[in-house]
């Protein structure tokens, strides 16, 4: 087990039971859904990170699975000490509608026939996938909001569309290497990749699943997907003009260079874990994306409900089949609508590849985004308060029901006048106090909504405290923010638990 | 007919008997090269400029063929007034050895069994292409120097070997869109193409003639192709995401967008006219492309023995599958070697087809390079010179048998004192003159072998003259340059006939 591993494994499933409409008009149900978690979801819920994957993932981002062995796609970015910190977040990863990873696709039995739905199963939308998602997020976890959705490619629209269509569910959005609306040249990559899937006389109609599998097909497909994925320089330094395993060409059509090897290598051993029906179902949800609606509106109409959801787009230099160009629109448009964006570009040869890649950049990137949380992002708002003049015994009453260790002592109008806690209670019986203001802390320290996570941090390490009142501009209390929620997003050791 | 048409041309064919042998070391023969020409060949045949197609085209490049109807692929560049212009230039096309275009290729009859070669067609490299154009040139044209050797993509390969394989025998080299060495992307590109063929069912492992040809995998190879053609930027101009003859996506796997439907129709299209025998053959010959020899060498040591070649380097500025960086490395290493050469980027959204379609910055580019075409490529040397007191009959012996029209009149240390024509001589006896220096013309305009004939026309125009005796720096006469041998490159007009 590598240090900064979340270890061993298991892919877990979800069923929804009732049918979902699907954006095509198509009834579909029930859905099983494959998921896995890492790190410990926060008894507020308030620390779930949603990862999305692309074309070819599944729900198995992080870690080494049980059964397969095999790493996660997004290992080098999920784990403790990562880009995305299990330490502080409790990340879901799902594997999306229609693919082939153990949620519902076409080649999942269709209850109606008993047999694999095969072309039967409904075209889908990433939108369809996004909508299963949030279904799972709150029948299984009862989350209400996510700290974030993140996702690369195909997985960066449907952060997109998390915040487009659930704006009010999720605090972050995180869309890397991707783009608001399929281009042609992607969907014409896409449509090389299914037609040769369509026309491999194995596909017969997508009902291959008691036969051979177009395999071909499937392989060339996946060729050139590879080549998109990987940038001109990344594929001179990886192989220049090198002979696989000879000294010179050998005049025949056989392979000759390695990276004809390495492609067919790819192409062979992709086949193995894919199905043929889920390329052809899921690139067509990729062409189809397109928050413009063919055009009729204006990108940045897309985003003008949105009022609290913060963004971090990120985009590879040396991608070219999703150009920076094409981030920067979102951006652009983001920014017509006064949203909160952050822009960053991976300095990077790789390619498309490179947000698979790149686990240093994207750690600082990802870290430092998410390390500006704000206060409002986290704090508890339904809170005890006391009043000031309010007794000793009425006090401990109130902390031993509310279960809170601080509770905010306030003037007649809500304002902030002191702090006390259980420990001021048992100061105040052992030394025979009657009145609060004797025993509360009254130089309080306060948080506002706005301010940062990392500046709150500093505040309770500062002053060894672990708990402060949040006050809006009027000195009203209207939360408090504790150690302990910040502890599992932050910081590793629980600063001291009393006040003072 | 369009203005600036050839007109209707027919492709004809060239037989090379003799068996030639191939850089794999294989020999291979008789073989027929289909060829077509425009424009007229000059008396010193010095105005041949051979055009070389790339991958898919043919040697019908201009006019209409009288057979099939069709435009020559390169029609827009090739014709009276365009940027290789018919009236200066005599353009011979060539199809490429191992094509399927007239030209001896895998799907030509292997004399030794009756039968279509199949792949008993030995694997050709672009040496061996130009090796076989050279053989046309000498033995049906009797050209020992061609003016130029131009083409894009393949062609400019092609046109890159003949500046390495025949340095004496080419005056002038315009690659265009291309490398000096295939990178892996583009083999990468290639092999996935070749792969769709050779996994096609119908192609029976090359031996298909008289069934089924594998049609879907040439299709398919050929759309992968069309992609890399394009631009980002021209398919969205082009198409956009408009959908095919619908309002909205249809929710199946057929077409919904108009660039699928585009590419699959090309892709149909383009397996009635060629043979994917051929494909296969080809791209392996583009791969094997490499003016390093695989890296051994350095690219400057490829043109280190080049000494009268002059390069113009065309590259396109949106072209990222023969990306202008590639053309710079050939221009740095030419520079090396002290070549001259000049570089050209078309500034242009159509990718690398650009070449095919910008005919104003081609013919601008192309036009005003050629005019910097020198007096020495094309000055006659080898001419009769009379001494300056020589007998009016000796001088008119001399114009008689040399059948020159005009003689420059030196001294006995070849330095020039005039010049006299035939014209004159008639003039001497009816006036009864005696000595040459009586008649002939003492104030001789010259040029020098350095001069551009930009320069050189503008002189006979001016001065009303047909002729001008080259010299050295010192005065010594070298050569003639002629109004003829210049109305064929440059003027459309001649120039008046008489000296003076």
């Amino acid at each position: 087990m590598q240090q900064g591993s979340v270890g061993y494994v298991k892919t877990k499933k979800h069923e929804i039971n009732k049918k979902i409409e699907l954006k095509s008009g198509k009834k579909l149900g029930p859905i099983q859904i494959a998921y896995e978690t890492y790190g410990k979801l926060n008894k507020e819920k308030t620390n779930a990170i949603y990862v999305c994957h692309a074309l070819s993932g599944g729900a198995h981002a992080a870690g080494i699975n049980k059964k397969t062995k095999r790493e996660g796609w997004w290992n080098k970015m999920i784990g403790p000490g990562k880009a995305i910190d299990t330490e502080k977040y409790y990340v879901i990863s799902s594997n999306v509608l229609g693919s082939c990873k153990g949620t519902t696709g076409p080649s999942s039995t269709n209850p109606a026939t008993g047999e694999p739905y095969g072309t039967d199963f409904p075209l889908i939308k990433i939108d369809d996938m996004v909508k299963v998602q949030k279904k799972l997020i709150k029948q299984k976890f009862g989350i209400e909001k996510l700290l974030a959705v993140i996702g690369g490619s195909m997985g960066g629209m449907q952060a997109l569309k998390w915040a487009k269509k659930y704006p009010n569910h999720i605090q972050h959005c995180i869309p890397i290497a991707t783009t608001a609306r399929s281009s042609p040249q992607q969907i014409a990559f896409n449509e090389v990749g299914r037609r040769a899937i369509l026309s491999d006389p194995n596909w017969n109609n997508g009902q291959y699943y008691n036969k051979k599998a177009p395999r071909n097909g499937l392989a060339l497909a996946r060729m050139i997907g590879h080549i998109t994925y990987l940038s001109d320089e990344s594929m001179r330094e990886k192989f220049g003009r090198n002979l696989q395993n000879k000294q010179k060409p050998s005049f025949d059509l056989e392979t000759d260079f390695e990276v004809e090897s390495y492609l067919n290598y790819k192409g062979k051993s992709f086949v193995k874990n894919f199905d043929p029906n889920t390329y052809l179902y899921l690139t067509k949800a990729i062409d189809y994306f397109d928050l413009t609606n063919g055009g009729q509106t204006e990108l940045q109409e897309a985003f003008n409900h949105i009022k609290d959801v913060n963004f971090l787009v990120i985009a590879v230099s040396s991608d070219w089949l999703y150009p920076p160009y094409q981030s920067k629109e979102i951006v652009r448009a983001l920014e017509a609508n006064d949203i909160e964006v952050k822009y960053s570009e991976i300095r990077s040869s790789y390619g498309h590849d490179a947000f698979l890649l790149e686990k240093g950049q994207m750690k600082h990137l990802i870290n430092s985004y998410l390390s500006e949380i704000k206060v409002s992002d986290i704090s508890e708002n339904n809170i005890p308060l006391i009043k000031k003049d309010s007794s000793i015994k009425e006090a401990s009453e109130k902390i031993i029901k509310s279960g809170q260790t601080h509770l905010p002592v306030v003037s007649q109008n809500k304002k902030i006048k002191g702090i006390i806690t259980a420990w001021d209670i048992s100061k105040a019986v052992a030394q025979q106090h009657k009145d609060l203001e004797e025993i509360m802390t009254k130089e309080v320290i306060t948080a506002t909504e706005d301010e940062s996570i990392t500046s709150v941090t500093k505040k309770l390490e500062k002053n060894n405290i672990s708990a402060l009142p949040v006050v809006n501009q009027q000195k009203e209390v209207i939360g408090i923010i504790t150690s302990d929620i910040i502890t599992q997003l932050i910081g590793k050791e629980k600063p001291s638990t009393e006040q003072r």
